[in-house]
């Protein structure tokens, strides 16, 4: 069968009896439907002062082609946790609507080990990007509006910092001229699109504590410069109350279901390129209140999404992860063991050997924050025993365990020993969680922290004016702040062909960006597109509903 | 108490209770929330062959800035209906998102006759405006991504005739440049965009019957021409299927309540300018199976609003409106008899007699409709007993009937005169509806018939190039299609200055539009401003939410 008839064929139960099993009454829980609903943020103001369960944080290796499994392992060891008898939710982040019109896929894990209603939560789901779509484009709208009615904060408008965004793959929106057409349409100038996700306002939800903090940090957005270069906000323009009204609701965390019937909370989605990639904190921290064990997931392999989740979310946060299951698969071990995509069907245990050492460095990097690690081999049916035995035998090597997970095929009957594992690597007790570098470091020095400790590179290559605009910040009182990297998920280094450990690499920072409402300072390490494009055939040529009403093509 | 303090006072029951009153099976409401939900497709779709109830119009005499009150006078009836003992239900139009931010003001009615919950119904309600947008530009990604991929339409792109929409007031948009940037970024052109609700695809929702029919009329938008002037169609772009797919939930019709917990859909929103302005027809045929009485609204005046609810809804879907109430506000009669907004508050009996033309004539055009109809006088706390009297005094002489009404004030207590007067029309049997114009007049007469009939203009002015064009489109067999006039909504002229009942006029037709999906021609007499603009001090500068989590501003 595949994901999309196991998800229809689902026994989904109403969602009033998915809270119930987090002790979430009736009137708190908002419902969307039958199979969706929002946590009340009065019930979550009445958690606080509750002990915390335990976080798991589940990451990966560099992605390949191949595919890894990062949240198809994050639902099937939520479930295996449940049934092992745990009280355990999951917290994943929400798909972005209009990348699903461009190339097939979903978010919403796979197989047996997937998250329900999966078509709604690659469409619009509870509203919430749409939500950050608008207030993000009303703060756009209110700067050319304040421009166009005589610009009092003095902007200079070919420093204007602050793009639109849409929810859709849309090249021909990337750059633009706006206000054309004469004297009432306002001062032409240079513009563009975003694709939401890669809004700032997607990650100021995604890190803000409650809806006070949501406002603070919206004022906080800097919308453009005047001529002198001093930073005009967002509350110079006052679109942070107009704001926070349109966010209210996509603040409340968005409760769903395993196929198994265990809590998922579902929830942000920053792109985990210049943002951090992670679920949204009031999630993560709403759930370790309601559960005794919550595992989430980050962006991208561990290199960029582990090292944010933890540098920038758990940091922020005050989060305390405990454990950490590094996601890996017999055949991405060959892809960066040299193997092509096509002759991934066949047994090639040296190829798997020689890509290990990717598998092994995000180990090393894992324990550098403090935090115990374990493997799940998400098996695939091609895989061999012997493979499989060549990943188990490499990562005791490195004085780790590798478990074999099947959760893909068999739900939670596959994760059931990784959950043990995770148990008791818990009640170990041994976890000291700590970022890898303090609040107080200069700018430049978190950055070369990033580069040498986790990508292994010599050195960081960054110009003069690079380091200059770093020091202008730490003088402007920001240099607290952690950075945020954005480099390519395909390699440790900058090069994206450049699989397996490799060293001696160096990275340049391209620009740096102050993103003051998020609260980072974001580090670009090559070429970032920030508003996609469509495919010659975008997959939305063949999305229709079919005679019987149900959605073709989407997955 | 102001409007949003009676609303926040409201004793809401749960939106299953309301369903019930209209026998909705618990499974076939999708909740949103505790007081929002939408009808199941299923349930609609069993109801076929159902008898239907009787169908009300709500409309008004043409604005004034004094306000008449079409919407709080639909709940108003609404609410006298079944207070008199009826199964009655009304059918209201959901609000703009992005105007909210510009001029204060709501769209859920007035006083004690209001619908709930007001604050959702002006944001995001249940995402039906997002996902029009979601649709609109997934239409117009696809359209660009088309054209740069190699352009095998060969779409000429300077007549490319689809602009995208987003749902804000945002000047900077009406007219852009696009796909700058280089070779990866396209083909650069002049582009531009609507405000949402004058989106076709919204049209075209709020017209079509079925899935299916809203997938065939989406598929016949015309997105462009070709050199030779030949049309490109949605479909030829292939995106009609997943379009379809976007908008599948939000053409389930949403049901609230009023605040004496009587049943409202509220449902679609169409821009009543160079579309037709009216409740989506899948929610009023939808009540009219579940209700004996349904109460409806057309935007603006009965000279755009009525004569398009006519002449474009009912033609098409079919209905058979029985009676029509026709709002009329001293305070309105007092302004078309010529006295400026501060003069308002004194009595003045000469100025409602001078005044009373316009309403007189607009009593007249709704009986070449051959639908009787019954003032209704919105009942305003400074109107004097003297000023009424003439008003009923004119009415009678025109050979109808003007009620007051206090519902504002008095809620259905305040609409049980008007109910009993609607229910005694209806049941008198003298309705005998048909359009103004047939299907097979050619088109420039009927744009005559309108200009003609309903505005008393002498004649419609057209150059050659648009006479030409009609031709071409009858041609093309689109003859047969209604036409949506695109005027001034404050005269019957073309002159918003002309209040009154001028006579004498003529109407200059500047251009003709054809929106193949929605199934009419637009003809544009007159200015018309698809995206809006934000004011000095937009209200959005004073929207927030307030310590006890309410949003303060927004009405």
């Amino acid at each position: 069968m595949s994901d999309i008839e196991i998800a229809r064929a689902a026994k989904k139960r109403p969602i009033q009896e998915i809270g119930a099993k987090l002790n979430i009454p009736l009137d708190d829980l908002l419902p969307f439907g039958h199979d969706k609903a929002k946590v009340s943020e009065g019930f979550i103001k009445g958690l606080q002062g509750k002990k915390d369960g335990h976080l798991i944080l589940v990451t990966a290796i560099n992605p390949t082609p191949a595919g890894e499994g990062k949240t198809t392992t994050t639902v099937g060891l939520g479930d295996g946790l449940n049934a092992i008898g745990k009280k355990a939710a999951i917290c994943i982040r929400e798909a972005s609507l209009g990348p699903c019109f461009g190339m097939k896929g979903g978010a919403a894990g796979g197989g047996y080990a997937q998250v329900v209603p999966m078509e709604d939560m690659n469409l619009h789901f509870t509203g919430d990007f749409h939500a950050i779509t608008s207030a993000h484009n009303l703060l756009a709208a209110m700067l050319d509006n304040h421009i166009y009615w005589g610009n009092d904060c003095e902007i200079d408008i070919r420093r204007v910092a602050f793009r639109r965004v849409m929810d859709m793959n849309d090249r021909a929106l990337r750059e633009i001229v706006c206000n054309l057409g004469g004297v009432a349409n306002g001062f032409p100038r240079e513009a563009g699109f975003d694709i939401t996700v890669a809004s700032e306002v997607m990650a100021i939800l995604c890190l803000a504590t409650d809806l006070e903090d949501l406002e603070r940090r919206l004022g906080n957005i800097i919308v453009g410069y005047r001529r002198d270069r001093s930073p005009v906000y967002c509350r110079d323009i006052k679109a942070d109350g107009a704001m926070t009204v349109l966010l209210q609701q996509a603040m409340q965390p968005n409760l769903v279901q395993t196929l198994e019937n265990n809590p998922a909370f579902v929830h942000g989605g920053p792109f985990a390129n210049i943002a951090h990639g992670c679920n949204s904190v009031i999630a993560t921290t709403t759930a370790l209140k309601l559960a005794d064990y919550v595992v989430t997931e980050a962006g991208f392999g561990a290199d960029l999404g582990a090292e944010k989740f933890f540098d920038i979310k758990c940091r922020k946060a005050g989060l305390k992860p405990e454990a950490v299951v590094l996601v890996a698969t017999v055949r991405a071990m060959k892809m960066n063991g040299g193997v092509k995509k096509d002759g991934l069907g066949e047994e090639n245990v040296e190829a798997v050997k020689a890509g290990c050492a990717n598998l092994g460095r995000h180990i090393q990097n894992i324990k550098k924050f403090g935090v115990p690690a374990v493997v799940a081999i998400n098996h695939f049916v091609t895989d061999t025993e012997a493979e499989v035995q060549a990943v188990k035998d490499y990562v005791a090597s490195m004085g780790s365990e590798a478990i074999l997970c099947q959760h893909w095929a068999k739900g939670s009957a596959g994760t059931e020993e990784l959950a043990h594992k995770v148990v008791e690597i818990i009640e170990g007790g041994s976890a000291q969680f700590a970022p890898i570098y303090p609040d107080e470091m200069p700018l430049f020095q978190k950055i070369e922290t990033v580069a040498k400790e986790i990508y292994r590179a010599d050195e960081v290559i960054a110009d003069k004016k690079i380091r200059d605009q770093l020091r202008q910040w730490e003088e402007a009182g920001y240099g607290n702040l952690p950075v945020c990297m954005a480099k390519t998920q395909y390699s440790f280094s900058t090069d994206p062909n450049l699989r397996g450990a490799p060293t001696g690499h160096s990275v340049p920072v391209r620009e740096v960006r102050l993103s003051a409402g998020a609260g980072f300072i974001v580090a670009i390490c090559g070429e970032i597109m920030t508003m996609p494009g469509l495919p010659r055939v975008p997959s939305a040529e063949a999305i229709r509903l079919n005679e019987a009403g149900e959605i073709e093509g989407l997955f």
